[in-house]
């Protein structure tokens, strides 16, 4: 079995709004990297932006000092396909200087992905890894809907394997992996491709530890965990029991306790420093099992509902989010499409009557401006946002149409 | 399959000192029974003692108005054979007393277990409980240790269904029973007898939900859950996920949401109105894993070391313990005996010389007082203990040696 450590991206980015500093990193990274982990991931997702909007610091710079102090251990990053550390589409030379800094800087694993699954968003950060001789890792979007089915995963991570991808990620941002389900994609994977899963989920709502199980019983490759101060709560399993569980029945060499004592004592004064900023989660959040909603996107919701004086129609929002997902086709909800998503259904129980406020995001969304939805989009909800006569734009002219409107 | 609820006697025990007083349980009630959970463990444990020490209540008058409640499903108990729910050992008449009136007051199911699975512990408990109808459940106490293989439960396994119980819990009070071992050791189980085999674990140092799930896999019948708000932390692992998944698989009725979100909102209040007894644990505790001991027995050497001024000499205690199990005879590390080896581990790391002094109870351990170990006590300790005209009494008598010395 292969762990691949999250606690210097995912970890600290889901429990302490992803304020660890390099100089908290530093004194633990001889010691991590002792531990035999297959790979770190250290760097991309919201690190990028944090490091600068926050902590005043170079994102560039931590990734070259990690580097420097990690010389046995894989170093990884998060990458949002075409927008890859921020929040909207790049141009393609953007991507391609963006990909090759990283590797030149040190990463050896690119984990793309795109929330739509829509493998177009993706091809220009795998093409340009892959000349940077990086291993890319495509990552698929896990999520539930009637179009999200086994096929379908199978299908796209046929597309990624085709675009060369070296290893597939099962993504499963909002922790709604079931065991079975994962026993089931994970078999089917394995059955039909040959390059290494690797299992990625969340402890939101309680489902990770036994989906892991279930994923490692039907031959995952490697799975994400934390190190205990930054497992559990909205981040990943500790990784401690999963070892302990494994070396214990001799599929494992013994852990070096003394490091991981070292590391457990570091991260437990690190998680403390900065619990100003902590979830402060001591269980579950049960309700996201109804809500079929992220944690995040839900205590968004519940935030944006309280300050209008609406937090008793949250069952109503809860119910309209899995109509507004149908009627845009299906969006896995991830960012961005999750707060696009969950502002529109806000937007729907609170006017009334549904789109009859539109956000900017959900017209662009329509325009094609995120990519190609898993299913089609409500063709009423496209004639509504776009009036006739784009109508007609969109529906003769195809691609080109929407490229159009899009840039209109 | 089939859950049990632990909400009322070993979530709260485990979260916040059993501190959950009646009137924060009625108006729970009426939801709890709607869920459909196969038993509610609601008394036994700490909360008798609990109940009459701290919160000035009845647990007589608690049972009552709980089994007044609830209509559909059965309630449980947790009895420790001949301590009960005290810390010695009771006249037989006094077991055969509360036992009855344990059933007359509305429990259904009552599981026993002695700390050293000593079955002789057990019988006049199983006994009387046999003839008042209620349904027996004998527990394993699970433990690590060269003498606990397999083959050790299975025989004493079979002692218990000798002995008339109607099911076997297998019961990790430190959490510590893997995936695998739970697989193999359900696996045995189920082959071997044809009664329910329920388990019994906590999630303090995270194998908990993973077991569980190995444990469903090889067949187990029942599991023991918690409502969320007390789940997680040193508690069981959280009913809602796990019920949640087999659901969505098919393998379960959907759950009535709406009762849970009730339960959910409820006991989230409860726990932070005893806030000032919470564990607050936001993630496990992985050092357990190395050292092999329950949460609440390694957090008492903590405060005890601490309060020496020894606190720096943690290790080896840790070290020291192992050692003490040994002599001992490898009594599971759960109450009483937890204490016992970890008192005495203290002491010899703090003294320098092993066993220059001896704790009361170790002593009385020695001579039989709290049953007969898993292995033979090592025979240099007895002879330290005892003395040698004592030790000849204790040899050359057996059984009639033992009592005699307990006695006098
Ligand atoms: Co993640
Ligand atoms: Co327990």
């Amino acid at each position: 079995m292969n762990f691949v450590d999250t606690t210097l991206r995912d970890g600290h980015q889901s429990l302490i709004a992803t304020r660890m500093s390099t100089e908290d990193m530093l004194p633990a990274l001889d010691a991590i990297d002792k531990v035999g982990f297959y790979s770190m991931e250290v760097w991309g997702g919201a690190t990028f932006d944090v490091a600068v909007r926050f902590l005043n610091e170079d994102p560039w710079e931590r990734l070259r000092k990690i580097r420097e102090k990690i010389k046995n251990t894989k170093l990884q990053m998060l990458l949002r396909g075409q927008n890859l550390v921020g929040y909207r589409h790049y141009a393609d030379d953007t991507v391609r200087l963006f990909v090759r800094k990283a590797v030149e800087n040190g990463l050896d694993i690119i984990r793309i992905f795109d929330a739509l699954n829509d493998e177009r968003n993706l091809l220009i950060a795998i093409d340009e890894a892959k000349k940077s001789n990086a291993h890319v890792q495509g990552a698929i979007s896990y999520t539930i809907s009637p179009v999200h089915t086994i096929e379908y995963y199978l299908e796209y991570a046929r597309k990624l394997i085709e675009l060369g991808v070296d290893s597939i990620c099962i993504k499963d941002m909002a922790g709604l992996l079931t065991p079975k389900d994962a026993y089931n994609l994970v078999s089917a994977l394995k059955k039909q491709f040959s390059i290494p899963i690797n299992v990625h989920s969340h402890c939101t709502c309680g489902l990770a530890p036994a989906t892991y199980q279930a994923a490692m019983d039907a031959g995952a490759d490697i799975i994400d965990t934390a190190l205990s101060p930054f497992a559990l709560g909205t981040s990943q399993p500790p990784f401690e029991p999963i070892y302990y569980a494994l070396s214990k029945n001799g599929d494992l060499p013994a852990l070096d306790w003394d490091t991981l004592d070292f590391l457990i004592d570091h991260f437990t004064r690190v998680r403390q420093k900065y619990a100003a900023f902590d979830v402060k989660m001591t269980t579950i959040d049960p309700k996201i099992l109804y809500a079929q909603v992220p944690g995040g996107m839900y205590s968004n919701m519940v935030k944006q509902l309280q300050e209008q004086k609406m937090a008793h129609r949250m069952k109503e929002v809860l119910e309209e989010i899995p109509r507004v997902q149908k009627d845009l086709g299906y969006p896995p909800l991830v960012t961005p499409t999750s707060q696009i998503v969950g502002v529109q259904a806000v937007l729907n129980v609170m006017t009334g009557e549904r789109y009859s406020k539109v956000t900017k995001e959900v017209k662009e969304y329509v325009k094609g401006f995120y990519g190609r939805p898993p299913a089609p989009i409500d063709p009423e909800l496209v004639k509504k946002i776009l009036g006739d006569e784009d109508v007609l734009i969109y529906v003769i002219l195809g691609e080109i149409g929407k490229k159009y409107l899009q840039k209109r």
